[in-house]
């Protein structure tokens, strides 16, 4: 299985900690100052995107050094330098799955714009093979059809968010259930959560996104 | 005009400086643990809501000698406490304006489901009244009609955020221009920014939010 990782532009402090401690698998895309980060952390990205125009010139020169396969962006372009690594990532380089760091948190726009990716009709066929994670959240994609997902250890919460419209969606074994139900506009059905260690569900059209998280720092 | 303000359970690092100092002007209501920050500040929230399980008794207590109205929720109910909060706010104290912190950021389930409150039915007509508020976001809805809206001084970035299908979107005079656009599936068009002091859009369909955001520690 091939593994690639992107990472886009978030807060650095919504990275999980095997992002903080260089310890992610796989190789890696690294979008604009990203790039910088992973060099730092001893990684050498596959592909560097972006303008680099907030780059020092000596921080441009340490990513020309690292970095074999650089494509410079253009600023008011119609892809977003993040759809242009999920163009390389997945067209180019047939990853089998994509991990995103950076994709959360900070400007909810861009937050929002990373999510409904995966609702491009370019981006749609893909869906199942990218993730979205910080340290708190795991974002799952799902096309029509009936799946058995596993709980992550260190999450509590599993929330069915439907993306769309979406008919005949099914909660078999989780903590709340749902029978054959039809969602009529976009909806997180949140904090639900696992009964043992699986949980089984389906639905007829649409995408679905489902999400593992916990609490952190919840008011301290 | 009434404004009232509605504290939910987002990290507190997200709070805007004027909720950290205490300083927004009008009536709370506080959800659960929310109440005891605002008492803290000096506030005395209108109406408490929450289950209150993870408050300590004499946590409790301090809510119950600040708060006269308390609405202890239920959980594993219909209703989460967000739109309990809503409903109290927009119902009962018809507020002219409703703003809410504590919406964004920690888990996205939570967000999602906050965000898109205003797609129920029952929550839609009030969707023009609703902010959400970060300490580098401001998320407003619209309902479709033509609008002018005024730049916050201190945000560069202006998204224009389809949370539903929508038809005749046009964007008269932002740097980035729209006519009469077709949004087929939810999306942010992100990135956009006033030209000037003001922004006219108009759209025929669906429900708009629009994200008013700034650059914070992007990459420190």
């Amino acid at each position: 299985m091939k593994i690639l990782n992107l990472l886009v532009g978030g807060p650095i402090d919504l990275w999980p900690d095997k992002l903080k401690n260089g310890q992610v698998k796989g190789d890696w895309i690294g979008i604009d100052r990203g790039n910088l980060h992973l060099i730092d952390k001893g990684i050498d990205p596959l592909v560097a995107i972006g303008d680099f125009d907030s780059l020092k010139p000596e921080e441009l020169q340490l990513v020309r050094s690292h970095i074999k396969d650089i494509r410079q962006s253009i600023p008011e372009k119609d892809d977003t330098d993040t759809q242009l690594g999920l163009k390389v990532a997945l067209q180019e380089h047939h990853a089998d799955r994509l991990d995103i760091y950076g994709a959360t948190g900070g400007r909810l726009d861009h937050f929002l714009a990373n999510l409904w990716m995966v609702l491009e009709p370019r981006f749609t066929p893909f869906a199942p093979k990218i993730r979205m994670i910080d340290k708190q959240n795991t974002i799952t994609f799902f096309l029509p059809g009936e799946y058995q997902i596993t709980k992550e250890p260190d999450k509590k919460y599993l929330a069915f968010v439907a993306l769309t419209p979406m008919e005949h969606l099914t909660l078999y074994d989780e903590k709340y259930k749902l029978d054959d139900y039809h969602v009529k506009y976009p909806m997180s059905l949140a904090s639900n959560e696992f009964v043992g260690n699986t949980a089984k569900f389906k639905f007829g059209s649409g995408v679905m996104c489902v999400i593992q998280s916990k609490d952190i720092d919840r008011f301290n």
